[in-house]
Formats: C-alpha cells, structure tokens, sequence
C-alpha cells in the first residue's frame, strides 16, 4: 500500500495556459485503459529535459535527444504506456520516428517538433499500429483541464496517480506549474519507468531552462531509488509555454528565476518522494540525510549504500531496528579513509551508534518506537566537513518480491 | 530450499596432519547448539588470510590482522557464533583481546598467537562470559576428524553446513587440503557472515601462502554475491600446517604451487558456490559469464550489475525470462562507451539479444525452457576485447525477504 499517497484531487489540478492534453484507450498491452497521452503546446513553449545514463536507453529516449537537439521548437509530446520500445534496435528507432510522423500529420507540424516517450516491457516490439490508430481520439479529445486523466494515462504498475499544482505571483501576475509523473520503482527497468512532465506558463529562455530542470532533478528524481535498477527509458521534461503574460527569465540569478526555481523544484520533489510512497511493495517512507560530509560526492554514496542495502530495507519492513546492518553500509560505502569512531547515526531523533559502537544511552525501545512509524528518517552524520545528501526511498516487502516475480504474467 | 547442496559426508572430510578442532555449546546465543570452534595448529603452521574491506570492520578482524602482522607464529583460531562483535567499539576490541587471552592459557601459547573470528548480530556486546566459560570443553575435545562438527560449529542462517576435502600428490607423497565455510549470503552485515578455512598439510613459505590466499579468494569468495552487503566480518583463512612430508613450496611459478594452487581454489571455490547455493531463500543457482570485455574489471562490473539486480532475481525466482532486464543491467553497470550494438546475451545456449535489440532466432518458447531449471547460466559477450569474469549468484525470493525480515525474532 502507498505510504501516506493519496489520489490527486482533479479540482486542485490547474491546467497551464499553452498546453491541452488528450487521452486515448489503444489498447497497447491490454484493452480497456488510458495508455496513450499527447500533450499540444503552443508556439511560445519552450522544452528542456534530462534523460537516464543507461547505454541500453530505449529508442524514444535517443530521438527525444534528438528532436530537442534539431531545435525546431517542440510542440507536441506522445506517451504510450505498455511497451517500453527498449532493446528493440533499428526497428524499434523506426517505430518511434513512425509515432512522431503520424502524430505530427494529426497535429500539424513537423515530426522533429514532436518528443516520443514509451515506458512498459523491454524487448518486445512497440505495437506502432494500435498506437497510429489511437492518436486521432487523443487528438480530438486535447484540452486544457485534462491533467488528471494524463497522470493516470501514463501509469503502469503504480497504484495511485501522481501529479500536483502550484501557483506563485511574479510581478503581480499569477504563474501556474502542473507536473505528473509515473513510476513504481524510481529505476527499473522492467516498467521503464520513470516519467516526469512539469510545465508552467512562465516566459524562461532555453538556457535558463536547461538550468532549472537539471536543478530541479538533482533535487527530486536524482534523489529516490526504490531498488536501485536504472531505467532505460527514464525522462523528466519540463516545458515553459511562455503564456503566463510576465517577463521573460533569462537571468539565473535574479528574483523571479530564483522564485520560479524552487516552485518548480518543489513540485518535482512532491511527485518524486511520490514516486517513493508507491514504490513497489512499499509500507514505509525512509528519508536518508547524510551530513559532515567532505563532499556531497561521498554524502550521496553513503545515502544510497544504506537505500540500496537488501538488509536495510528488509529491516524496515519488519519493523526491527538491526541497525548494524545500516552502519554496515556505511562501512562499504566506499569512503576509504572513514574514521568509524567520529560517525554518529540517528534513526529518527534517537541517537543509536557513536564512537565506533552502540551509544551509552541507547535502548531497543527508543529504537523500535520510531521504526514502527510509517515515516522514518535515518541520519548520519560523518563528521568530516559541511557537505551534506538526501535520498528518499521505501522498504523492501513481500510485495516487491510478488509484483516482480509476476510482473509479466 | 539450497540448490543442488547436500550436507557433507563426514567419511569423505579428511583430517589433515596438524590440526585439531574442538567444539563446545556455550550458549552465546541460544542454548543447546555448537557455537563455539577452536582450531589448534602444530608449531610448523604458517597461516595467510584475506579480510573484509568494510570500514565498520568487526574487532576480531582488526584483531586478526594485528596478530599476524605480529607474525610470532599462529597456534590457534577461536571461532563463536551468534554475535558478530561488530560496531562495539573500543569495548568490543577488549572482549575479542580477552577471549584470546583465555585461549592461549588454556593451549600454553601466547595470546598474539591466537586469531578470532566472530559472526552473528552486530552492535551488541560480545558475551565473553559464555565464551570463556565454554573454552574448556571444546579445548578438551580437541581431535584431528572433527571437520563435520566444525562445520556445523560456525553455521548461523545456514540451511546446510559446507565443508569438502581434497588430496593431491606432490613427489609421491599425499597431501591433503579440507576447508569449511559459512555463509548465507556471502556477504551479509546481519549474520557478519563469511567465514571460510581451509587447511592443508603441505609446507608453503609465508610469501607464497599469501599469494596462494589471494589467488583462492580471488576466484572463489571473491566472486560470489546474494544481496551485495558486504559483511563487517568477512575472513578466508589458508593453513599450511607444513607436516605432510614434502619438500617446501617457496616460488610461486614451480609445477608444486600449480597443482596446490588449483586444488586450494578448486576447494575454495566448491565452498563459495556452497555459500550461493545455500543463499538466503535461494531457488535457483545462477552464473554469470561475461566475455569480450577490453579488461577484467569492467567484466566484473556488467556481471555484479546483472547479479546485484533485484528485477533480475526476481525474474529468475518467477522462473520469467524477462531478459530485458538483463539488458538494462548492462546498460547501466558504468561502461561509459559500452556499444551496445556489440553486445551478444545468452540464456544457457539460447541467443536472445544481439544488434541493440531481441535476436531474430530468440524464441520466448526457447527462454522459458531455460528459466525452469535450477542452474542457469547466463552469458554476456561485449565484443570489446578478450578479457572475462564470472560470478555465481542465486535468485530472490519471498523467503529472502522473510529470512532477514524476522532475523531477529
């Protein structure tokens, strides 16, 4: 069950002024579901991303790359859930361009002004045909209170929808951010996986863009894992349709830039720890903080050893504070010159481990108390420096076991 | 249930001319098992070990390493199980010192002469009243065929209790090499967990046996995985006991080293794929061959990153060859111009990808026949190069989860 994630509200989702969303039923991997979302912008709108790392990346991943590279100012985004279009090679390329061309026909531009985004089973090819046949109902359908038919468009093994409004005053005038996203584990590449869109209706310029969405993923998406797999299709976009009838930012210091980045950041994070409370199998949320750190390098790596940890996660399902196991993470982390004797660990506001062993003035009850809670944090702090890390992520349950074992059945 | 393990015959586990073991029940953490192991080595012994990288290593590690540097000579190894005397700090160390110190008055030698070894819970103080207490009845029980009982000395999670035998023949003489280990996943903070010995009566220097251990570990323990926690406690020890009346092994290229070489990691490596076989929940028995790497680093690197996957294991518990996954492990094991045009995969003898996608022969029909068996090897060919490495590891299963779900209770 999701941890403390309840659906959106749709009276609280506030459409964008510069983009309408249509939903299809295709049919893709089985009838009967919304599993196929275009986005329209408008010719104001300006696009920047941030893609997986993953070499296997899927074929929409490397065109979106591409079509955002072309610069021709992109005006329409199509996802299909149910096939993830990776490990398909030159066909699968070949398929992903056919989506642009069909959807561009429809919508009338031009194939490289549209960015394809595929996410569900690897290496099996993406049915192009019922995703051709479904465009026309999703482009007749476009409208601008559709965000959160979008966010449950592209779910696939999530239990519960993600997306989230925000609104701040630039100059006077109101600036609307809406984003959804998907994804049940951060990285994994069975589901292929993570889908992020955030737009607003500010006015941003393309290089101070391409800022705030790295800014806004080093902050959010860069900062879950559920199981530590890297997805081969993960993709955060963030579109500023420029309608919101304020200046221009081209400034990545002034007020409103500043402003504007954190809104946007903090719509990021809410769908990313979103991401989290619906892991698979989830039944806690876990806040890593890292601190006293030389560098945030090293604080990232100690926050995603102890995430990552099969025995960490495994103890927070059953609620047993074996908290050796998380100071063993700490220990292979992969700090080379880590002096145990100045680590202090924290688990909730308890202080549990200092002076490289258990803490005089611990006790099991303090421990267990806060494991039992649905929110937990873990905090570590290194004692080397002022650098500091978060990560979010979930426990490891039966169900996680259950949901991948039977995934494709 | 372990995969293809049985328990070792105790007519087939030879003594080996200077050793003898002794086994008490002290009681260190539940009443009526063997937990307690002491080994006695002649005054010929020479003895080489390999340890834990873990930074929060334990204090009998530490420990160890003092005493050989120490280099006077080791006359015995103290072995309990059911605390792990890790993350004890300074009062940990003391209690590992002590228990040294009682074992060598008890065997008339010097406590640096004494190493100690400890798996079980971290972060909770060393019982040393139960060790001391149970010292003379394994002291005084000291035999040479009493490897069966050692093995089953230093079990923890262990299903099954691992421990093999070997004889080759240097110059017409016998000699003879037996080890046992522990080990549940390898490499487990919780049960702080791999403990491997192997003894033999041949006469190799102190600078070749530590070769010899490195070359052993290297293809053995080294290479197998669970769950990537890398245990606080780790030891491989190698005794050459030196009595089995052959000449000195002291250069490290004679055909003497070769034929003791491979037999020591042949032994090692039966021992480790024990530990895999008898992985916490495992089903399956799993090995990953990667080829045509340009070194055998990143070979290692793609191999740990498919073995270390829990949406691999998972799908090898579900016996669903979902081999996408494999794919994106690949993608993401940090090979940074990987082509993945290069990359041949194979499921046993089955080809399924090649050219960046599904290979046109690859029949689901042909993968399916793969996952159901109970040994599966899967085979990763880069095309970069001729370098390869190769780990053993086992699936991931509801009783994974519930094994160190309910460690504690």
């Amino acid at each position: 069950m999701p941890v403390n994630l309840t659906p959106p509200n749709p009276d609280q989702l506030l459409p964008v002024k510069g983009i309408v969303l249509g939903i299809a039923e295709a049919g893709i991997k089985k009838a009967g579901r919304k599993d196929l979302l275009v986005m329209r912008l408008g010719d104001k709108a300006r696009v920047a991303g941030v893609f997986t790392l993953n070499r296997f990346c899927a074929a929409p991943v490397t065109l979106c790359k591409a079509h955002l590279a072309a610069a021709k100012g992109i005006r329409a985004l199509v996802v299909n859930t149910g096939n993830a279009n990776a490990g398909t090679g030159e066909d699968g390329m070949n398929r992903a361009r056919s989506t642009c061309i069909e959807a561009a026909k429809l919508l009338d531009c031009d194939a490289e002004q549209v960015l394809p985004f595929s996410t569900g089973v690897i290496l099996e090819p993406l049915p192009l045909d019922r995703i051709v046949a479904g465009l026309p109902a999703a482009v007749a359908g476009l409208k601008a209170a559709n965000w959160f038919d979008a966010a449950q468009a592209i779910m696939t093994t999530d239990l519960v929808s993600k997306a989230v409004s925000k609104q701040i005053t630039l100059d006077g005038a109101t600036v609307t951010i809406t984003g959804i996203a998907k994804g049940s584990g951060m990285i994994h590449p069975n589901m292929a996986t993570m889908l992020g869109y955030v737009a607003t209706d500010a006015v941003v310029s393309q290089p101070v863009l391409e800022t705030l969405v790295r800014h806004a993923a080093d902050r959010s998406f860069n900062c879950i894992t559920v199981d530590g797999d890297t997805s081969t299709n993960d993709s955060f976009m963030l579109i500023a349709t420029g309608e919101a009838g304020v200046a221009e930012i081209a400034d990545a210091s002034s007020a409103h830039y500043l402003a504007l980045r954190d809104a946007v950041t903090d719509v990021a994070r809410t769908l990313a720890q979103a991401i989290v409370r619906d892991g698979e199998g989830a039944t806690k949320f876990m806040t890593i903080a890292v601190e006293g750190g030389a560098a945030e390098a090293e604080c990232r790596l100690v926050a995603y050893a102890i995430a990552h940890s099969p025995l960490v996660k495994t103890a927070f399902f059953a609620s047993d504070p074996n908290l050796g196991r998380i100071l063993a993470a700490i220990g292979y982390a992969g700090i080379a010159d880590l002096d145990v004797e100045k680590i202090k660990l924290y688990l909730g506001d308890v202080l549990v481990a200092e002076h490289g062993g258990r803490a005089a003035s611990y006790q099991e009850q303090d421990g267990q108390r806060v494991m039992k809670e649905a929110e937990i944090t873990v905090r570590v702090v290194l004692g080397r420096g002022s650098a500091a890390a978060t990560v979010w992520t979930c426990d490891f349950s039966y169900d996680y076991v259950k949901i991948n074992a039977e995934y494709r059945s």
